[in-house]
């Protein structure tokens, strides 16, 4: 079982990521719990290119190839592995971030992000949980952590709207394994609904 | 004018390209002088995770996203602005080596270079002049720098013998583009068979 993460920064979805690795070890499941940009040595070198530094240091084009070269090594050394291990994979992030970032915010570049992740990547989780919560108070979360990994929470309050319009189309367009959550609730709140998604 | 240099490395393309370089300026032209991976801030930020470490450290698929993430910053950042700009422009490498080392020689890749080349790059130099050389002689050569950007000559003398055949058969592909000069001979007459391809 191969389980994502999806939404905006500071949409809490990281918290929730870590309580379902919790919750599913608790009872007695074998759990890599994961994150993109990264997942492995390699991606994780590639996420600092990505998330570090100026808005401007990348056109959207070379960062669908970044985050492709960043998913393609955490497929190979990372997920693949665990998965046919017989483990349950749980990813903050995965291939609906580059459909939403750059295919359909960044730019109008959906069919690109498309054909490179049918070509270089081929394959999808068996369930996306997308945490929808209000832009602005997720945008002022994800500042106040000053992580230094600020990059696309530097690209602005507009581009975190555009981001959340892009999630809540993804969720239509993949009905089968996308489950929308409220995330503008306590911690606990959302919690249980995804543990109800998971069932 | 696009010009670029081909071969394995320690073939003494890079040194041919500075000579023309420096000849074409002495007679009055406007020249970039470029190189890959790099040429551009970002790419030679991704060219320190490609010629550097271990030569497992990344798969032929994600060599080939990477080199191609590269490729698309150095030209919308330096190429192209240059080429508009009326400029001549010399690169040691091009896409190129991507069809030679990856899409030939770590893998039977040639179809999935061609397929992001066409994507994410769709452009071909007016020229390119490929340094042909002793693959043994050129390794020995290439390790005797030490320079820490090894990572492929460390991928061993058969493999330096595969890339060899894999440009004359490059030369081939494109006869209307490539020269194939004989890297074998000093400097200076490599630099003259260079100068009568360019008139």
């Amino acid at each position: 079982m191969f389980i994502t993460f999806e939404g905006i920064d500071g949409s809490g979805k990281s918290t929730q990521a870590r309580r379902l690795a919790t919750h599913l070890e608790q009872s007695g499941r074998d759990i890599v719990l994961t994150r993109e940009p990264g997942g492995s040595a390699g991606a994780e070198e590639i996420r600092r290119l990505l998330v570090e530094g100026d808005p401007g240091r990348w056109s959207a084009e070379t960062e669908i190839l970044l985050f492709t070269a960043a998913r393609r090594d955490h497929l190979e050394r990372t997920i693949r592995p665990a998965l046919e291990a017989g483990k349950t994979v749980i990813s903050d992030r995965f291939a609906d971030s580059t459909r939403v970032y750059q295919g359909a915010t960044r730019g109008d570049l959906r069919a690109v992000v498309d054909a490179l992740h049918a070509q270089m990547i081929g394959m999808e989780p068996d369930l996306t949980l997308i945490i929808d919560m209000d832009p602005d108070e997720a945008l002022a979360r994800g500042l106040a952590r000053r992580s230094g990994e600020d990059r696309f929470e530097d690209m602005g309050a507009s581009f975190q709207h555009r981001l959340h319009a892009g999630f809540r189309a993804l969720a239509a367009d993949f009905p089968n394994r996308c489950r929308l959550i409220d995330g503008n609730r306590s911690v606990d709140d959302v919690a249980t609904d995804v543990l109800q998604a998971i069932r």
